[in-house]
């Protein structure tokens, strides 16, 4: 069985974002799945999706203030044009990656407890964000 | 066809681990696909997988020195609760990330001569790391 | 429908180089799916794939910039024997990945408008990369 599904993430402010529920919510067809995978990919190259501890709201800020450490406003960017937040951000979005597959198991994300998918905005106003579900697997 | 396993790293020491060997052998099924896919996904958020050189031990050292040097302990961190080892390995755990998907031709990984699957342990005492790997392809 | 491909990407010099023209063509399967995903696995560990912006040429040149900056070839690493770009490029690799998974919808990639793929040449003289695409879907 194959799904796709488009989905539109609201606008976010810069930094670390948990969407594991807005996404499930609108994949319905994953609870008819015994064993596949779900693949979302962000069609954006100024924001990215990684996963991580799903609980406290300090570790998502401290992915923040380290990202945005490691790859500098102030560093010698000559594609500046579209401001000081875009060349940091094409950079921040290849380290985490535009996408990520996760395995499903009996009607469910086979993830660990404390694994939920984050929605990294690195501009400061990245807008609307949109997405490609796609699912496949035994029904 | 699909197949799904759930496989248990036994603890490591923080740093690089090569698996492969470990991870083929509790899939047996993967000898049965002419073209597939092999996904392995680590139910983890502060220990990752990633694909690197399979023969030199300095180069699996060489990665923790790296990797320690760039996400350090001693940093702006609020997330402190859990150890000095604790937030450095969630970041570290979503730049290599937590998934692997690995091309399957004939019956075997289609790698590159010098690819194997590194286990990457962020914590001093991570324990057994659980591991989800989901087989698809044409038998 | 499943299909596989090996791919040889000629070889380029250091840096981060536009290549998804010529993996599309070597790929006229693609045509036919109404659903799928393309797997793209690169054979190597001093070479990554990654998506980002596929219009300015400042884009790569600052990722290249910022790459070396970020995992230079003056630091302590202790495998050197092959060359001062080659332990770096083991390190980068790793951090951007071997492999991208793309959805495919109606004969194309769905891919948002700026995205692109690049082929990101880690070693001062890396040569030609082996790359095995693997697309699988609804025909």
């Amino acid at each position: 069985m194959w799904a796709q599904r488009e989905i539109t993430l609201r606008p976010r402010p810069r930094g670390f974002h948990l969407v594991t529920r807005e996404v499930l919510e609108a994949l319905p067809e994953l609870g008819e799945l015994t064993v596949g995978l779900l693949h979302l990919h962000l069609r954006h190259t100024s924001a990215s999706l990684t996963l991580n501890e799903n609980a406290s709201p300090d570790v998502r800020r401290d992915f923040e203030t380290w990202i945005s450490d490691a790859v500098p406003e102030r560093f010698a960017w000559t594609h500046t044009l579209e401001g000081p937040d875009d060349m940091p951000a094409h950079v921040k979005a290849s380290l985490l990656g535009p996408s990520l597959s996760l395995p499903v198991a009996r009607g469910r994300l086979a993830l660990g407890t404390w694994q939920g998918v984050y929605l990294c905005e690195h501009r400061d106003a990245g807008g609307p964000r949109s997405l490609v579900a796609t699912l496949q697997g035994e029904a």
